[in-house]
C-alpha cells in the first residue's frame, strides 16, 4: 500500500521541499517569498509549466529543478505540492497522485475544492497528508482558518459575503459614477479587474463555487452546489442605487448560505443583487476587495475583509498553508472536529424585505393595480418611492414590500410582468436584515 | 520535578476536564455551553469563585464541584484551568501555579498577558501545557489565531485597532447626537457600556494593554508598554466631528503599532484618537464593536471586526482555545514560530499629516501668526477650515497641516498654546492615512 511508505507530515524533517505547478502570477509570487529569507522551514525545489523553457526567469535559485512533466514531480522528493494551474482537469487527478504518492497538497483551486473537496480532505488523512486550501476562498483573508479554528467555539448559523471582486467594482462604478451596467464592465475589462468572457462572475457561478466551500467549512453542511441560486448583476441600473440609498442601503452580490432554523439539514442558499444597509461591513468595501461576515448562535456576527485576489494576497494565503504544514500535527486541523460535516439539501426560499423597481408607462391606476397583486399573494406593501425627472414613457419607481418568503415574491412579480403598464421588465432584490447583537 | 509528572497536552484522553475560576458573566457563558452538546471533548468539572455559595445554580450539573479554595482547583484532575477573575494579582501567580501543576491554561486576562504574555508561554511550553488567550484582546474576533496561524504566510509591519468599545461607543454618540463628552459618557456609564471610574478607557490604558499583546504576537516585537503613548478623547468636542466630515474622515481612539522603516528594532506606538477617512474599516464600526486591521508586507491590509467584549463572545474566544488545547499538539502553535519574537523599544514619533482645532478669540492676524509658527518648525498649511454661525468670542476652526513629524507637531503647539488669542486650548489630532493596496 502506498500510503504505508508515504512520509507522515509530522515526521519530516525541516526545510520542507515544496514543489509549485504553475508559473503564473500567484506561482511566482510564492516563488519569491520562498526565495527570501522569510520562511527558512520551506524550500522551493521544482517549477512545472506546460513549455517551461519560456517561464524560466534568472532569479530562481539554480538548484530549484524546471519541468514541463508533471510526473518528474509525482516522483520527486518533494514534501509538498504546490497547485496552481486552475480548473477542473488536470489539477483534480493531479491533486490526486500527490495526495497518494505521499505529499501534502496546497491548492487555490476554487472549482476542485467546492466539487471534490470533502473527498480529496478523506484522501489527505487516509495518507496521512494536509490538504490546504486556504487560498481558494477570499484570497488574502484567512477565513477558512477562521472559520475551522478561531470561531470553532462558536456554533455558526450565517455566512454573508461579497466573494466576486469583479462584481463590486461593477456594482461601485455604476453606483458612483451612475454608469449603465455595459460602461462599468467595459472599464473593469479595460482595467483588468474583469475576464474577456466575464459570465462567471456576473452570473454567480464564481462565487457560487466559493460559497459551497464556505458552507462546508463554516457551517458544516456539504450542499450540491448546483444548488446554490444564482441571479446575475446585469439587470441593475443606475437608478436602483439612487432609490437604494434613500433607504440608507446600497446594492451589492451577496452569497448568503445559512442554516434554515425550521429544518437543520437543509441550508437556505443563494448568489444575487441585494440590498444591504449602508451600516454595513458588507457595504463598506471598496473596489474589488472581498468581505466576509458570519453569524455564530454565541458570538454574533464577525467581519473578515481584505484582498480577495491578486497574486500576493493569494500567495499570503498559500504560505500560510505551507507554513501549517512544517508545524507539527497540523494535520489534526483537517482531521479532527467534534462538529462533523454533513450533507444537506439547499432551499432558495427565504423571509426577507423586498426592493420591487419598475419602470411604467404612467397613467392612473399603477399603483392599485400592484398593491392588488401584492395583496393577492399575501404581501404587504411598506413603501412607494418615486424620483422626480422622469419621462412619463419611461417613469422608474420603487415598492418596498414588508417581509416575505422568496417563493411568493416572485409569483407575486410573475403577475406583476404582465401588467400592461410596464415599460421594462420589473427588477425585485431582497433587502438585507441589519446586524444582529449577540444576546 | 513537577513537570516530569505533569501529563502532556497530547497523551491526555477526551474529554478533557475545565476548571473554571471566576463565575462572573463570562464564567456563567462559558458553563452554558460546556453544558450544553456542543462540544462532547470538553467536560466542566470545577468551579472556583469567592463565597462560592451565592453563585450556585440549578443549571449546573451535580458533578461538577463548586469550591472558594483555589488549592482545591490546582490539586484537582482538571485537565484546563480557565482564569477569569481579572486584575494582576492573584490571578498571575494562579496561572503560574496552574501550568506548573501540569494543567493547560486559558484566560481573558489583558493585564496578566500585556506583563508577562511572553515569560508565561515560555512557562507553558516548559511543562508542555498550553496558554491560550485569545479573549485577551477584542472580545469575540479571533484576531491573535488569524496574526498568529492565518497571517504567518505574510510579515506584518502595522497593526491598527478599535480595541476599546467604550470609546468608540462615546465618540460615535458624540458625532452622532452633538452631544459633549461628559453627556456621552454618562449615557454609556448609565448602560453599562462605561464603568463608574471609566479612567483607563478613556485616558487609553485598556486598550495599551490590548496593543501590547497585538504587536507581540502580529509584529513579533516585545515592547515595555510603558512606551506605548497615550492620549485621552477628552478634549474632543461635536465641532471636531463636524470638520473632520468635511475632511472626509470620522474621528476614533485609534491604536497604532507599526515597526519603523528606518529602524526595525523599534516599534511606533500610540493610543490616541486620530482622524479617520470614512472609508476605512476603522471608520465603519458602530456602538461597543471592536475593529483589528493589519497590513502585511505582500497581502497588504486585511480587516477583522466584532464584537470585543461581552460574556458570549468572549466566552466564543475562550471555547476556542479549549477547543485547539482538545486538537492534539495545538502546544506546536505557541511553541514554533520561525518567526521569532524580538525585544523592541518604542517611539510615538511618526509622520503624518494633522488637524489642529483652535477655538479664538477673533481678530485679524491670527492665521499669519500660525503660519508663521508652523512656519518656523518646517510645518505647511495645506487648509483652513471655518464653519459660520460661532460668536466671535470663541470662534472654532482648523488648520489642516501636510505631514510633519509627530514631535515637530507638538514644539510648534507648545507655542501655538502660548498666543494670546486662544479662547481653550488648542487640540492637534494625526490624520490616518488611507489603505495601501498590495502590490
Amino acid at each position: 500500500m502506498k500510503s504505508q511508505q508515504a512520509t507522515l507530515v509530522s515526521e519530516r524533517t525541516l526545510p520542507f521541499k515544496v514543489a509549485l505547478a504553475g508559473f503564473g502570477t500567484v506561482g511566482q509570487s510564492i516563488a519569491r517569498m520562498l526565495c527570501s529569507k522569510g520562511w527558512p522551514e520551506l524550500r522551493l525545489t521544482h517549477i512545472y509549466n506546460r513549455n517551461v523553457e519560456r517561464k524560466k526567469v534568472d532569479w530562481i535559485p539554480s538548484n530549484v529543478k524546471w519541468t514541463d512533466r508533471i510526473g518528474d514531480i509525482f516522483s520527486s522528493d518533494a514534501d509538498i505540492f504546490v497547485e496552481l494551474i486552475g480548473n477542473l482537469s488536470p489539477a483534480e487527478e493531479w491533486i490526486r497522485r500527490a495526495l497518494s504518492s505521499g505529499k501534502s497538497v496546497v491548492t487555490a483551486n476554487k472549482q476542485v475544492i467546492s466539487h471534490y473537496g470533502r473527498d480529496l480532505s478523506e484522501l489527505a488523512v487516509r495518507h496521512h497528508q494536509y490538504l490546504g486550501f486556504e487560498a481558494s476562498v477570499a484570497g488574502g483573508i484567512p477565513i477558512l482558518r477562521s472559520l475551522r479554528d478561531g470561531l470553532v467555539g462558536d456554533r455558526l448559523v450565517r455566512i454573508l459575503g461579497i466573494l466576486n471582486g469583479t462584481c463590486n467594482y461593477i456594482l461601485t462604478r455604476i453606483e458612483n459614477a451612475q454608469i449603465i451596467f455595459s460602461e462599468a464592465l467595459k472599464e473593469a475589462q479595460e482595467l483588468g479587474i474583469a475576464e474577456a468572457d466575464p459570465s462567471a462572475d456576473i452570473d454567480g457561478s464564481d462565487a457560487q463555487a466559493k460559497l459551497a466551500i464556505l458552507c462546508r467549512v463554516g457551517l458544516r453542511r456539504n450542499i450540491d452546489m448546483k444548488g446554490v441560486q444564482l441571479r446575475s448583476i446585469k439587470p441593475l441600473e443606475p437608478i436602483d442605487f439612487i432609490y437604494a440609498r434613500k433607504l440608507q442601503c446600497t446594492i451589492r452580490q451577496i452569497s448568503k448560505a445559512e442554516i434554515d432554523k425550521s429544518d437543520g439539514s437543509r441550508v437556505i442558499s443563494s448568489v444575487q443583487p441585494m440590498l444591504v444597509p449602508i451600516s454595513s461591513p458588507l457595504a463598506n468595501i471598496s473596489g474589488s476587495q472581498n468581505v466576509v461576515v458570519v453569524e455564530g448562535e454565541y458570538g454574533g456576527e464577525t467581519a473578515f475583509s481584505g484582498f480577495g485576489a491578486g497574486g500576493r494576497p493569494t500567495a499570503v494565503s498559500i504560505m500560510s498553508d505551507l507554513v501549517a504544514i512544517t508545524r507539527a500535527n497540523s494535520l489534526a486541523a483537517t482531521k479532527q472536529s467534534n462538529n462533523p460535516i454533513v450533507e444537506a439539501d439547499t432551499t432558495c426560499d427565504f423571509l426577507a424585505p423586498h426592493f420591487v423597481r419598475l419602470v411604467v408607462n404612467d397613467r392612473p391606476g399603477i399603483i392599485a393595480s400592484l398593491a392588488q397583486v401584492f395583496s393577492q399573494n399575501g404581501i404587504n406593501i411598506d413603501s412607494v418611492l418615486q424620483e422626480p425627472g422622469w419621462p412619463k414613457t419611461a417613469l422608474p419607481f420603487v415598492v418596498t414590500l414588508e417581509e416575505c418568503n422568496t417563493s411568493n415574491m416572485r409569483e407575486a412579480l410573475r403577475k406583476v410582468e404582465k401588467l400592461e403598464f410596464n415599460a421594462q421588465p420589473p427588477l425585485w432584490l431582497p433587502i438585507l436584515d441589519q446586524s444582529k447583537q449577540p444576546q
